[in-house]
């Protein structure tokens, strides 16, 4: 059995104890928090809570952390710290700073595998663009996420004085994505490739209008794009926005001579922190095997062969999905 | 540059000379055939066209040789000849004789890198199944194919007295796939996946009732399926019938929890051996850096890291497609 620690008891983490109960090849020895241990309530069976400032002495005792804090706050520090003395599992999420990011895990992984940004985008996306840029160089990859909630831009909604509650959800428009699946290869600007959809619970005496017009006008997070503002109740924010769903497209137009060649990846996903969660046991597996291999340092998913995500042995794999 | 030889110019060997011309950091050596070299005619640039006899003489001057030849007639004997002296692609797809054939390369293999079966199905496909399954346990794979012809379905009704010309297209059915993407993991026949359609020009003096009757109960090949045979003229089948396009879907619909997830790849593809041919000029190249990382022996889609089949230099990938 391949012992699984979780680092950080968030939802990505409550999706990864649910994969890694549902695998019957790993088992799950502890849960490390840096909140209060005794305010954890576990989804699954009953193991260790501990502080995380604690998880080194547990280092014996598991096999492959994987790492569940956020990207923005936690990571910078748990990454090269846990990589020093565990194999480990990340989503790291920050596009543009994975390369910094992973130059300090390298550092410290000199005795462990280290995969980070195994999610599904940055992850399983990521392999689409590269496979596809690979078998057809003539073309172009196109990503269009949703229609699913974003956490940083209802984050930002939240941060607006008046507001109680908020969502928002990202939602690709159809006629970019018809036009790429033509095999068109428009040039796409932000506003055309994605809507965004915010739901707002506004405080008794705020003024909705003045909400409205901060939304809208805020620049990188929305002021680039067609944003519709719909101000709810708060029962009804309760009763319909409240679940993680998401998903999103990759697509690939290109041409081979004057043939033209379309490859589509797509996700639809009723829970978000679920599917993150179960791509993050398949590389904790894949870190221990490759750990086993003597295969150290930080790694992708361009760098995991896909024998490694199974529980099925090689031959097994071949036979049955090759 | 990466030296290529191609070994067999039929539609697949042509469709990996126009990727390997495509490719800026490789370049086409030779091609080989067991036809007279003197009837080959060359879509791309002159190279020398030399007897597949000769081959091994050339082990010094090609880094790569992609076996373009049959899986039923050729490759069990080019597969071990050809890994013993040279790093291989090929794109073997009879899926039941996959291990056999892979034992036999891999016993030649002994200082080369041999990566077989590296087409769409087996090859890309195989690989989103195998992703799929290790991130979502809890599911099925459905694999649908086409619209696109279907070589040996179409030989196959050639083959019947009266027959001048005939084309077979399988068609995925509209209906099964909607239940798949809705999560319905239904159990499907044959017969409720696939319709066969089939276009024929029949000898003038023909019985085309028993042609037609032939072609609907042939085991194996129809008699399991839906199949209509329309009846065409020489000039209809020459104007419409003569492309080679195809595709098809891998659809897994699984569970995390409660929770429904559906992942879908799909490829639309207007000519199947160029496509196939750019999959294959892709994997020589991965075979190429795995051998020069030392990397011996049968390989398959699911072992080669995707860094391998990019142009770019790994911290490129990471920063352009991660």
């Amino acid at each position: 059995m391949i012992r699984i620690g979780i680092a950080g008891y968030g939802n990505i983490g409550k999706g990864v104890e649910k994969a890694v109960n549902a695998a019957t090849d790993m088992e799950l020895r502890a849960v490390f928090t840096r909140r209060g241990t005794d305010t954890i309530k576990l989804a699954g069976r009953s193991i260790p809570i501990l502080p995380i400032d604690d998880a080194e002495k547990m280092s014996s005792e598991i096999d492959v952390m994987v790492l569940c804090g956020s990207s923005s706050s936690d990571l910078h520090d748990h990454g090269p710290r846990f990589a020093s003395c565990f194999n480990i599992v990340d989503s790291f999420d920050t596009h543009a700073k994975i390369p910094e990011y992973m130059a300090t895990v390298q550092a410290a992984a000199t005795k462990t595998t280290a995969i980070i940004s195994a999610g599904w985008d940055p992850g399983l996306f990521s392999m689409v663009r590269a496979l596809s840029e690979a078998v057809l160089p003539d073309g172009s990859n196109y990503t269009f996420w949703g229609e699913g909630v974003s956490q940083g831009h209802s984050n930002a909604i939240r941060s607006i004085e008046g507001v109680k509650m908020a969502v928002q959800y990202s939602v690709p428009i159809q006629d970019a994505i018809d036009s790429v699946r033509r095999g068109e290869r428009p040039d796409l600007t932000a506003r055309q490739k994605h809507l965004r959809k915010c739901y707002v619970v506004a405080e008794p005496a705020a003024d909705k209008a003045s909400i409205e017009q901060k939304i809208v006008t805020m620049p990188d997070y929305f002021a680039d794009y067609d944003t519709t503002v719909t101000f709810i109740g708060e029962d009804e924010f309760i009763a319909n926005h409240q679940k993680m769903p998401h998903g999103g497209l990759v697509i690939r137009s290109g041409k081979t001579g004057s043939n033209e060649q379309v490859i589509e990846y797509s996700l639809k996903l009723d829970s978000n922190p679920e599917f993150t969660g179960s791509i993050m046991a398949a590389y904790a597996r894949a870190a221990y095997k490759m750990a086993a291999d003597g295969l150290f340092g930080a790694k992708t998913v361009l760098d995991v062969p896909l024998a490694y995500l199974s529980d099925k042995d090689r031959n097994t794999l071949i036979k049955e999905l090759l």
